[in-house]
């Protein structure tokens, strides 16, 4: 990921980017991508009928990641309380979903390491929420 | 919108649809595509250097209302502590990108009209957060 | 949907708005929503195993719908050549879509009502072709 | 990114991974942040109104990579003919976004910075062309 070379061009940042915010964004890309593909991975197991919560808590987890890496890259002016709480609904989003993953991670590798790409983005929110003033 | 239609049509509905929630999802539609066409509107005004705040306030507000209407579109398994916090941050993207849209609704029609829409979507999205058990 | 009062008030468009562009951007929107629904529908449907083809061609469709309503309601500068190209895409879309969920229509109602929509669409993007300059 | 290890646990892919598919995955979302990132930079930059079609071509990009990057990470069932025609048409956004970032980007790093996603973004589209079945 460019993200961290994309932030520090940005004219308002300069010198005080913000490493936290940067980690989001990557993470939420991440997070989004092995979300959608573990969903269409689960879609395809014998199992299926056993998997609809993890193919939902998957397709929700990405649309609201996708959400947060995009509205985490925009520094133009500002709005840190609604940044605040999209982290926080970010942070939701993963938790909410490595846990359900890590219900069939022994089954499913695709479920094994959508949690973790889930818990790493839930622990980038967690460290950038105490940077985002209010 | 067929939304009323497609949500009733959900197996795991049936006669027990949320009218509220129903609204959620027209109006988050409705206001991701007013604010995708106010921020290029802004973008091509002679004074785009003063609707700078105004554009980024739109572009986030389309991406949450967006991200919105999709997650409040599914109904398989549940999340309702997920989507309560989303409806939360939605009402509050409604409410900032509105109160700047405001600011310039009496030169700009796209702005009148979008603060419309997103005042539209945070009154639906206040009203659904009763009806979304804990 | 206000698409078309928003679409009237770019400051670029003045008198010359484009009805078959301002169809596509309504219809894309609808049908984006109506197939989010369908596929977490059929997800939620006994016979899952049965629609994971429809399942991800609900998907597909949602996912090019949206990007299309997004990219056809910007109006500033202009690529009416990317944008020909995004309708013929969104066009194969809604087609695929609309075959698949036609077969499951007598069984699902949420097929047939996600199938109206994809037809509809796809009608909105062939008819507004010829009307966008190479 | 985590592509390569989520597609190759696709049950239906095993040890027919496509490589050229996952380059796509990984350009498209690493496009779309650096796209969302410039827009927003030139949306900043006090020169804004000479850069309209830039941020444009940037949001157009952005929409289309990570359509791209969503659709193109789903293995199950298969579209393969839908999938040519959305590398084509995210092809041609990032040539599109490319040209034109080119054109700032001895002025704006950050033009400079997502020239380079564009174009590595494009040639992945067009090395993944000739492998996708009709």
């Amino acid at each position: 990921m460019l993200v961290k070379e994309m932030i520090e061009s940005h004219p308002d940042v300069g010198g005080d980017m913000n490493p936290q915010l940067v980690a989001v964004i990557v993470s939420a890309y991440r997070c989004a991508q092995a979300c959608t593909s573990c969903a269409d991975a689960c879609l395809a197991e014998e199992s299926v009928a056993d998997l609809r919560q993890c193919i939902r808590s998957d397709l929700d987890c990405a649309t609201i990641c996708t959400a947060t890496g995009e509205a985490a890259s925009r520094r133009t002016g500002s709005n840190e309380a609604l940044l605040r709480e999209l982290l926080e609904v970010c942070r939701s989003a993963c938790r909410t979903c490595a846990e359900e993953c890590e219900r069939h991670a022994g089954m499913h590798e695709h479920c094994r390491i959508c949690a973790e790409a889930c818990r790493s983005c839930e622990a980038a929110c967690a460290d950038a929420l105490p940077t985002i003033g209010r």
